[in-house]
């Protein structure tokens, strides 16, 4: 159920590595008074969909959180709530490298942690706030790392970049074609980058923030550069998170299940309107339940733990009854039962199908399959009970 | 009605300013077939909100506007579409340096246009994708540019710039804070912009990017940076393009009329309602009208035209009839008047406010507010004519 889960990929599955997430961030720059890493995206702190993306590839053994102190008990209940694993939480210093510096620690000093962990060949460094990094670029930096020393995600640059004079005028601009950004994932031999932060100055822990800069620097190790995807970029602005939460939800939406209740009469209209809904999503499956225990088989499943379930409720109407009366008590009682279910992360909407007029059958059913998709894309908890008709 | 509309700021005002905005990009990075500029984003082209961005600013007399031949036609389409004024439409060259040369000639050369525009003291350039610029940077800039001849927006770098070798290995990193990244808009001196364009090679055409280094290459002109925020950001992916719809439509959303038909015994619901939206949005005014006059009053103010505008209609039930019945009739009826009136950018809903029980009385209107909320913010042109029960 999860976009691109699994570690399908062939991956360097013979060396031991381990990945170390700064999310020591403040996200001042976010004008927000949530660090960035723990704002909410579809009800799910972001840091949590960067864990996840590290956590389903297999071959990382482990997988080191550091955070300032003041968010320790934040981190330590979302590994609870989500129940992440291969995690382990370690207190940040005051500057990205030194939080770096600390997560590396963990390897290879007794000191700093109660059971020494088994040392990597490789370490993996990532920014909790890019949550959308894929094994193959992962893959493709730790191979690159195996060999090189140290390797990085790269991509082109969106603005020219300039150097300012003393006086804030121009003083020159850099050719555009021979300069990167440096993104990433980025990966070192751990022997390499943990020789580098011994090596490096105060000044270097202070105020610097490019690791492959201290492999080069301290242990001559040119990083070899691996052309990234667009995916990579950083939840920076307020504007990333609004780009986040509709990357999510894009994806999510390709992600749909048709259960019908199959009766005689409207087995057409049940038919046609799999037959649109099939060419517009992947991944169907049927089953014949009831929303009940639809709602309880999903909480079993720790699906909407990860991501908001969308529950649509479709009912065929066929009578000749050309009027519809539905009790207020009824509708209470529906947007109770949804407001209750909210609360699981599942989110329940009803959809009336009222098959009167063949002739006006195939208008009906694309209606109710542009209706269908649209609860599923927006996934609106505010609308949650309401009763739609097609 | 509009977000930041209007030219309060005091302005170059006497300084006789024209923009310049290159549309002639083919979006490539966007991994889409339109280009990026022409996006519909909320229905209306990225370009048109760029567009609107700059007519809006009283002293700014003209704006030329860039396009390739290919899609002249379209931003012809789009100026009268939207009622764009001061817009003059240029043919663009092949590369981005050539276009904005091709913008610039109108005020210079006679047999490039028609009738020669008044050269302006100050030209504005400024991207087409940037559809958020605000008349303070805007204002800004054009003051240095008068001041040193040249002046251009700065930001912060998001990501270090490296060089790389030739090999595909880190070469070197750049000290992040030595460097700016170079945004739009930028402000020249006619005179030194043209004179640079004019000396410039072809190399520098066909190549080049950054107007403010052929300023300083060609005309010994230092540019004065000017420290811009972080809404001058360019649409360049796909999630730029999400995060933008989402600025806009949080900005809408600020932006509400309630218009209440006040009967004696839902006089309190009303007012409650009020209350409760007042404290979450701006800007209300009072009236007495039906939905199809309001519609035709909209349509008549061009307002649906820039953005869609979402009406709901309110019922307030106090019956006791604790059933609710409509005909299905009757809801036919109302979503073909919604799909009518959407045509004219206009998006229906229909709310029902049962109030039945004094004591749950705040519990529904709420639950009103949270639903009114809900529609205005998400705009969802597939609810349209859908009615809800708070």
């Amino acid at each position: 159920m999860e976009p691109g889960s699994g570690s399908g990929g062939a991956g360097p599955a013979v060396t031991p590595v381990a990945a170390v997430l700064p999310a020591g961030g403040s996200g001042e720059r976010l004008g927000s008074a949530t660090p960035k890493q723990f704002c909410a995206v579809q009800g799910r702190p972001l840091v949590s969909y960067t864990v996840r993306a590290m956590e389903r590839i297999s071959w990382i053994s482990k997988i080191i959180v550091v955070v300032s102190p003041e968010n320790i008990e934040t981190m330590k209940s979302i590994i609870e709530k989500y129940g992440h694993e291969r995690v382990m939480i370690v207190e940040g210093g005051i500057t990205r490298h030194r939080s770096i510096f600390n997560g590396l620690k963990v390897f290879a000093e007794n000191e700093f942690s109660n059971h020494l962990l088994q040392k990597p060949e490789v370490v993996i460094i990532h920014d909790a706030v890019r949550p959308f990094v894929e094994e193959d670029i992962l893959s493709k930096v730790v191979l690159a790392a195996k060999e090189h020393g140290a390797a990085g995600a790269i991509r082109p640059l969106v603005s020219t970049v300039i150097a300012s004079a003393a006086d804030g005028c121009l003083d020159h601009s850099l050719e555009r074609a021979r300069y990167r950004a440096s993104e990433m994932p980025q990966a070192f031999l751990f022997d390499v980058i943990y020789e580098a932060y011994q090596q490096c100055t105060d000044y270097d822990l202070d105020y610097g923030t490019e690791c492959l800069h201290l492999a080069l620097k301290y242990c001559n190790t040119n990083a070899k550069l691996v052309e990234g995807t667009a995916d990579l970029w950083k939840v920076t602005y307020k504007r990333d998170l609004y780009a986040a939460e509709s990357i999510i939800k894009d994806n999510l939406s390709q992600q749909v299940c048709v259960i019908t209740y199959v009766k005689e009469a409207v087995a057409q209209v049940g038919f046609l309107l799999h037959e649109y809904l099939k060419s517009q999503i992947k991944d169907k499956k049927y089953a014949i339940q009831e929303t009940q225990q639809l709602v309880d088989m999903l909480e079993k499943s720790n699906i909407p733990l990860l991501y908001p379930v969308v529950l649509i409720s479709v009912h065929l109407g066929v009578s000749e009854n050309i009027s519809f009366s539905i009790g207020m008590e009824e509708l209470t009682r529906i947007k109770k039962f949804a407001r209750e279910v909210k609360k699981k992360n599942i989110l329940v909407y009803g959809l009336l199908i009222q098959y009167k007029d063949h002739l006006l059958l195939q208008e009906t059913v694309n209606s109710a399959a542009a209706l269908i998709m649209a609860l599923i894309k927006d996934r609106n908890p505010e609308l949650i009970g309401q009763l739609l008709v097609a």
